[in-house]
């Protein structure tokens, strides 16, 4: 067990290497040549070409203004200052809720760590269970549960806390949802037309003996939507492209190729057999494409899905296609392969490490065997080899899941990262938090809770939470603290910057590209937070000392992350805080573990009679999450047709000539073939937003993040050759 | 244990009884002075108006026909003879879907008896075990799983049988799902206008300053729904009418009550805070309803909830007015109430018991002294009296938990009889199924479970089961066989009817009122048919000689109730087989509970190898049913609007001068303002069925069943009244 001193000790170390990250980050943010790196996101939005010190040669590349490094942590105050509403103009709203989320846990934190030091810690201290035990403490334990006499009746100010915490935290949680509901309507309301607001997405249309998918759409929706129907665009099958790379590109066969993909164009355009049977049926009205998303419209429900389109950047195209069986079927496999994959991960992995001994390397690499017999070499792999197979697979288990995601045929990039943030944080729970506390794997857990009583499992738990602290305290300081102030570093995108930079960059375009401003990362940014909340509300009650750390976790990572936002991270998409539900849900069920193994613990404190007030916590913890389920998840997940029948009223009113044909026209294009009018496109929306407007707004989402989604590029063939060949 | 020549001794006495109930029916039923009991439906259907044997004084309450009590089983193929689309027009879609629950059951088990015969109980018989090991042992347990040794290779028969039974199972529901699906949508697509396609129920109209009720809903309507809102009818508080009762009027004090009572009308017309803030809005089109009950009106997803109108029979007025958070908080209070009457109703019922013996009676009843202390009387009252407790909750329990529906804030009949067959389905499971495994009160085995380990409850279980198979088949003869044969004789309502006839009735009105035709009763009837369900599959592996049985209960069930439909009961609702749904998901609950317990039974026979296997099929159950709603559940919840277009666009060309406002007028009345229009509106409702049709049908279910429900009935004070007064 660690003293209070170990902590100390361990905590100096933890701060001084989150100094040391900011002070990197503070001498390489000032230099020209880096400007690229920490601030790209002003590059892609058009407000900043050119580092800010122009001067000398060596100007260029290094800061001489030396006052400039006496102020190494200014970018901080400065991080702070943008307001929020200037923060949704800039950045979005994904990325200012994505900020809330920090807050919510400062705020859910701060008063409930006030709380346990005045009342909860004085009531454990003067105890002397521990010094009269004879068992070795520490002096955190001593201010934790654990030194309460067993049936003592202070065990009441620890029940008493529970629920004053519990009470506390859904209220911050219905208070939060409230005002994230509110932003978000807020923020579809203030916006201009979107094309996805007049856009549903159709999938499964059944095939048709007489007509092709396009014709067979249109007169579906002539027939049941007239008076709304505006036009469609269907879907294009995205898997031909294998004869055209960007290699060949460089090589300057330019008019070639160029020739050869518009040929390739037409043939897929003309082939009835590449075309998806899904569409984007646009609508005249938002009150009708808002009919659209929410109806079945036909018999069969599982023809004719509609459902309301993502962004068109945020649309994941190879999914669109997939019909109803499958997707269920998907769905079967990706669950039983995510439960292999969270309690059995470790086979595989010994697996490998049982082969990838030094005897195994020898054998297939013989002419290293000189090298690795070196003593100091062979302890070395001998140290790290069984680790490798480990990190190796924690280091793709985002990827890993994504892929999982996206094999069960989620339509848009918004729904992938959900899906794979809630799948992460589970894994996270089981192998991360349950592991550390119950030793062993993950498969080794299960396996004992299949053959334990229902109300022993909680037990077993409860009673290892006290002992966990320290451990938990340290995980908090290398991963929260010193791996927080890591991020701002940015180190990989420094040194894959300055390599690109230096062997192939060519022209200014080619250095817009070596850019990789990245994204938050939803997928995995939001179950780590959550596994502090989880931390946090676990050890409210049993080790308030760990509070503190956790608080100084949410304030840090705030900074630094607006701090990210404001100046680096360039969002591929724009759902409008769609994944708030989710993050709700999920503190819900960290406070119901919580109580739980607050309920085990305390059974085997013979605090017995505390039960029945203990039972009552989750039961309404769980119809509280029902409450403001009901409450407020329609407003992410519908669109109320009061709202859109004022913005069309609206809209009427203020634009009379209105083509809304030729805006929704080309919005939802598969990137292959939009590249070609990409110009054309950008203008035309220039156009919209200079349109006298009756209520002006700052949002210009459309021209913030200009950039097609990663993910849609990554999986074709085409992009590179696309992009340049839009250029005159 | 019962030996087979004991089960044969119980089937013999229950075949004879039953007989007996049959033979006591056939008699019954063909005196004249009985026709109204036993044939209610018709009369109501106006196809009956007097006995059909004429005659002789005698021969109008005794049948003298002595021809017709040879023929007493004559019945039973002429419950039979009616078509399916005939039923539908004749009772409903409710009761003919009901009937195929019966026919299901044979389809599923018909099959998997020969299966089981042919090749599960030769595997069985053909072993030693139970004359080797001393136990005492009966034939049917040589019949069963029981009888294979430990570790033996034959558990793998069982096993195949298993995947067998399930695929069969999961094969005819999904079969039937469809089917019930399709004749759904035929019975909505085929009817004529009916008001709830028109009309869209809304609720939670948030309060208005400036707007009573009805103009605040009119103006919402026509500003967001400006195409097809038509027109709307507001609720009206049901809870004034005191000041008048039933027995002052047959006083002949009807005037002077008439004028009270169109006062007290026209007051609560025109005062505001009787008004409720609920209204039911009628559109030009089904389209525009489909459109308004499946979408979110508002910003705020608890006020303006819109959904589909009942049937205005069906609507349960009471509950229409209850606000979103009282909803949430009556839901939590509901199910914290259901669980303890669950698992606790045996505490009060033992403190009954404990108050009610023979001393306290004589304290209280001082007189009663000498006739109790009679040792025949006193004997009597010892041995009943502690059963009368249990017997008389157990009777109240369907209003119980009908009640606790209507707490709940349901606002149809059909959602609160649909609520109240899954709690008792829920209950039975608990205390009669589990109950009768494992003996104790529901408590005990709440307990028991909390303190065993997770894979120990399906053992625990599971190895009781072959056990109490006689139990169960005595069961099944008891309240399956001669229960059901009882139910046809009808002997509570004849007595009623007799009483009545006797003593009350003057006019042929009051005759008419005397009938007590009854419905099926969804609540209970569905809850006691998924129990041999569930007892069917459960046994299906273990002990195969339980499936006669059970195939005998559904044969007989099916004929007795489809007589009963056709010629007794009296819905008082059409909700086009809405309760479905329900049904399906309690077979493949009673799938997954038998694979279970099979798991449980086998992981203690020491053949464990199977455990993986077997572990599959729950997790394939789980998706297949998951399959399934996605499949076709959305036929039970929302309404096409292709079908909608269909025949909005059919009814347009055939009938141009559609007076839909006027149809749509009355229909949403609360039933006190209803009656006085009764006659003028049974007027209407006959020209609107007189119009020509391009499809003929010859459905006409508002002729069919005229009566108000008796739910909405009983809870007012003035129906009786309002009946009478209507008539001129």
């Amino acid at each position: 067990m660690a003293t209070i001193s170990d902590i100390g000790v361990a905590a100096a170390i933890n701060i001084l290497s989150a100094f040391a990250f900011f002070l990197a980050f503070a001498i390489l943010r000032i230099q020209p040549v880096n400007d690229r790196v920490y601030f790209p996101k002003w590059y892609l939005k058009g407000l900043r070409s050119s580092p800010l010190v122009n001067g000398a040669f060596v100007g260029k590349f290094v800061n001489l203004d030396f006052r400039s490094y006496a102020r190494f942590l200014s970018w901080m105050p400065a991080a702070l200052q943008m307001p929020e509403p200037e923060l949704i103009d800039h950045a979005g709203l994904d990325s200012a809720v994505y900020l809330r989320i920090y807050l919510l846990g400062l705020k859910i934190f701060v008063p409930i760590a006030i709380i346990a030091f005045t009342i909860m810690v004085p009531v454990n201290w003067t105890n002397n269970t521990l010094e009269h035990s004879g068992l070795t403490y520490s002096g955190i334990d001593k201010l934790s549960i654990s030194n309460i006499p067993t049936a003592s009746h202070r065990f009441w100010t620890h029940l008493v806390m529970a629920y004053a915490f519990t009470f506390w935290t859904c209220y911050m949680l219905k208070r939060e949802y409230e005002i994230v509901a509110a932003m978000r309507l807020y923020f579809l309301a203030s916006e201009q037309q979107r094309p996805d607001q007049f856009t549903v997405l159709v999938r499964n249309v059944p095939p048709d003996r007489d007509e092709s998918v396009s014709e067979f759409v249109e007169h579906f929706f002539l027939v049941n939507h007239p008076d709304h129907y505006l036009s469609h665009q269907t879907g294009f099958l995205g898997l031909w492209g294998n004869s055209v790379d960007a290699i060949d590109f460089y090589t300057c066969k330019v008019e070639r190729l160029s020739r050869d993909i518009s040929a390739e164009r037409e043939k897929v355009t003309n082939n009835s057999k590449s075309i998806l049977p899904a569409a984007f049926v646009s609508f005249k009205t938002r009150w009708g494409a808002a009919v659209c998303a929410q109806t079945q419209q036909s018999r069969n429900p599982t023809m004719w899905l509609t459902e309301w389109a993502p962004e068109p950047r945020d649309v994941y195209w190879e999914n669109l296609a997939i019909p109803f069986v499958f997707l269920a079927i998907r769905r079967l496999i990706a669950a039983v392969s995510f439960f292999f994959l969270t309690f059995f991960f470790m086979i595989p992995i010994a697996i490998v490490q049982s082969l990838a001994n030094i005897e195994s390397i020898e054998k297939a690499l013989p002419f290293l065997k000189h090298i690795i017999e070196l003593k100091f070499i062979k302890s070395l792999i001998q140290g790290f080899l069984p680790g490798i197979a480990l990190k190796i697979f924690l280091l793709f288990l985002p990827t890993i899941l994504m892929i999982m995601s996206k094999f069960e045929g989620f339509i848009s990039l918004s729904a992938l990262e959900r899906r794979s943030a809630s799948r992460y944080y589970f894994f996270q729970f089981i192998n991360v938090f349950l592991g550390s506390i119950i030793t062993g794997t993950a498969f080794q857990q299960l396996n004992s809770f299949i053959h334990q009583s229902t109300n022993q499992i909680p037990k077993t738990i409860g009673v290892s939470i006290p002992m966990k602290a320290t451990f938990f305290i340290t995980y908090i300081m290398v991963d929260g603290w010193a791996g927080v102030a890591a991020e701002i570093l940015r180190l990989k995108p420094l040194i894959i910057y300055h390599l690109k930079n230096f062997f192939l960059v060519k022209t200014e375009k080619d250095r817009e590209e070596a850019m990789d401003p990245g994204t938050i990362g939803f997928n995995t940014g939001e179950p780590q937070i959550q596994l502090y909340f989880l931390l946090g509300l676990v050890y409210a009650v049993v080790t308030p000392i760990l509070l503190p750390f956790i608080i100084v976790f949410f304030g840090l990572a705030y900074v630094v992350y607006r701090h990210q936002i404001i100046n680096v991270y360039n969002q591929e998409y724009e759902s409008a805080a769609a994944f708030w539900p989710d993050v709700h849900v999920r503190i819900i069920a960290a406070l119901i573990v919580s109580q739980l193994l607050l309920m085990g613990l305390l059974s085997t404190k013979e605090a017995a009679q505390s039960t029945p007030l203990l039972i009552t916590l989750p039961v309404l913890t769980i119809w509280f999450h029902r409450f403001c389920k009901g409450r407020y998840e329609p407003a992410f997940i519908r669109y109320p047709l009061q709202e859109a029948m004022m913005k069309d009223t609206l809209e009427r009113t203020r634009e009379v000539n209105l083509n809304l044909k030729g805006f929704l026209q080309n919005a939802y294009i598969h990137p292959v073939f939009k590249s070609a009018d990409d110009s054309d496109s950008d203008i035309a929306m220039e156009e919209w937003e200079q349109e006298p407007a009756l209520i002006a707004t700052k949002r210009s989402s459309k021209r913030a993040t200009p950039m097609p989604s990663k993910h849609s590029r990554s999986s074709l063939s085409l992009p590179e050759v696309n992009n340049e060949c839009s250029k005159p």
